[in-house]
């Protein structure tokens, strides 16, 4: 796998692919973040440092940039420069103390652009890797909040830069309190959470899933020009697998909590009663082949169109897709017994064991 | 009107029930306070300095304390410790400096008591005087809105002292962010908010409430001792008038948006067919005797039990139980025109010009 020390413009369509395969269904679409970054890249040296957690100093204080909201409403409006700056500006007051990088929670969708964006703004260097290798639907499913990293203050952005610190007694408070301000916020925030030093992102970072994104995008793009078959290329640059090949023939959808929620059937192309079903709660979670469980959460089950290899999120499902399910081990952080309890499927309210698939993403 | 240097115990029954008839229905039940604030008294030295704005340094910073949420939570779910000295060190760390009195934001029912106890909590001095000379339902219906006193930052603190630091560029904004946050903190949060240095509050306090609040409830208090028509003695002493003396023959109450709206029906114990009605939202906004308006907001209108001339709040409204109502004209303050955008009847959707009862309360 390649390894990213700068993002350009060359990059760009990669990792937006890239995440996009990531977010799983959910992450929220690139699209607009990618014309951001676009230009945000043109206004500023053209070029984002990318470092390694290593490279980090113990007693460096970094922070986590995130969109938080609704995807269907990140869609259609679009955040504004203020918007993470001011919450970044009010917790350095807080703290007293300057940031020295900026690290990515969710590489899965939107939220891998946002980090990049906001570290070419203040000119800091983004850090390669992410709390999740993915996206999942709230706030305390990563890494961060799985090893248990201190409790430092966070806060939240809306658009017209107004602000809230908070400093909460724990991650599932965190993720009750933000939600309802963010749905106040219209549904579209700008969320700086964790914060922390650099000793403890060194032990909780997911590493190297800026190069991830950019193998799989890379892979999606290498397969369209030499016209290979797409999906097997990008399972190949993820260790994963093509579980399903088929067509949408029923999407059911609702929303629930601030969450989208729903299933999606598909049937075989080639074999007649061939059937596949997935349930999903912003992020795909589960998905039964036939009636069997074939892969789950926090194993990453990806929809991608069969023609061109692009990411499927689940706003944007309807019947008659063409598409290619795609199954990639989970990375070893989200497979201990801590983090199951987190990400599993009984976090998500399903009664079947977690089953891996074969490897590690990462 | 006596002029309170101090609060001991031997003020503490007149104030809660003055601060009662000053709630107009609204501003939470004096009970659970009281009981508080006793105890607090008898921990720390039995009294609370209360000194006047022209006291406080131009310089000086100072916080405005309230209990935000619904009053029929606040009845059963007593206040923590934290809840509100956890906000006021947040945001005292925010702004780097220390705060050298406390303010009371609503003097009209439990909102009158929290002050004191955190001024006693804290060793810091009460500042005699409030932001509405009543209750209101909603935060940026205050003279410290009304009169525009600079934005700074402002905090909500939970009973398990979880805390946001707030910077908003509206109060309307503030009412909105904080509102859907002390939902999700169990509809009953400890709210810091405004804070600001001597100059502004020396512009916007309302001066000397506390001892409007002592002198309603002495008047109580006397009446009772003198067997005095109790209803006309809380008349004369807040330069008011009783505007009906009845039953209530009907309560229609409903919750909408967090707050408690409806009406109350009385008939004339006397003469038949007498008719009065109230509409409240949480508090009591407009009379009409006989299908005429005889008072409006911000003028107070408050309910006493005829017997005791204890206030009746809107929560514990029913069916038979014979009252008073009185009337208070509204300070000077809140009848400019300014003001009366903001808390006039137009702010609370009615169509009718604000007919102001004679003289002024303070």
């Amino acid at each position: 796998m390649k390894k990213l020390t700068y993002i350009t413009k060359d990059e760009v369509q990669a990792i937006a692919i890239g995440a996009g395969i990531l977010g799983t269904g959910g992450g929220g679409n690139t699209t607009n973040g990618r014309i951001w970054l676009e230009h945000e890249l043109s206004q500023r040296h053209n070029a984002c440092q990318l470092i390694d957690a290593g490279e980090i100093a113990e007693e460096t204080l970094t922070c986590v940039v995130s969109a938080m909201g609704a995807p269907t409403v990140s869609i259609e409006r679009l955040d504004a420069r203020e918007q993470y700056l001011a919450p970044i500006a009010a917790l350095e007051r807080a703290m007293g103390e300057r940031f020295g990088a900026i690290v990515c929670g969710e590489i899965g969708g939107a939220n891998a652009l946002v980090p990049i964006i906001v570290a070419l703004q203040l000119g800091l260097p983004l850090v390669n890797g992410d709390g999740m290798a993915r996206a999942f639907p709230e706030l305390q499913m990563d890494n961060f909040s799985i090893v248990g990293v201190p409790s430092l203050p966070f806060a939240l952005g809306d658009m017209h830069g107004n602000v809230a610190v908070f400093q909460t007694d724990s991650p599932t408070r965190a993720e009750k309190y933000s939600r309802a301000l963010t749905v106040m916020m219209g549904s579209s925030a700008a969320l700086i959470m964790p914060i922390m030093y650099g000793d403890a992102l060194k032990k909780s970072l997911i590493r190297g899933t800026y190069d991830l994104a950019y193998a799989l995008g890379e892979a999606v793009l290498e397969a369209r020009r030499q016209s290979n078959d797409i999906p097997q290329a990008i399972a190949e640059a993820g260790r994963g697998q093509v579980l399903f090949r088929g067509k949408i023939v029923d999407v059911m959808r609702y929303t629930d909590g601030g969450f989208s929620r729903g299933r999606i059937e598909l049937q075989g192309i080639v074999k007649q009663g061939d059937h596949f079903l997935i349930e999903f709660q912003n992020e795909n979670l589960i998905a039964y082949h036939n009636g069997e469980v074939v892969c789950t959460v926090p194993d990453l089950i990806s929809l991608v169109h069969m023609a061109d290899g692009e990411p499927i999120s689940t706003e944007v499902l309807r019947y008659g897709l063409r598409v290619a399910v795609l199954g990639f081990p989970a990375p070893r952080e989200l497979k201990t017994p801590n983090a199951l309890r987190v990400v599993g499927p009984s976090a998500f309210g399903y009664d079947v064991p977690f089953l891996p698939l074969d490897g590690n993403l990462l």
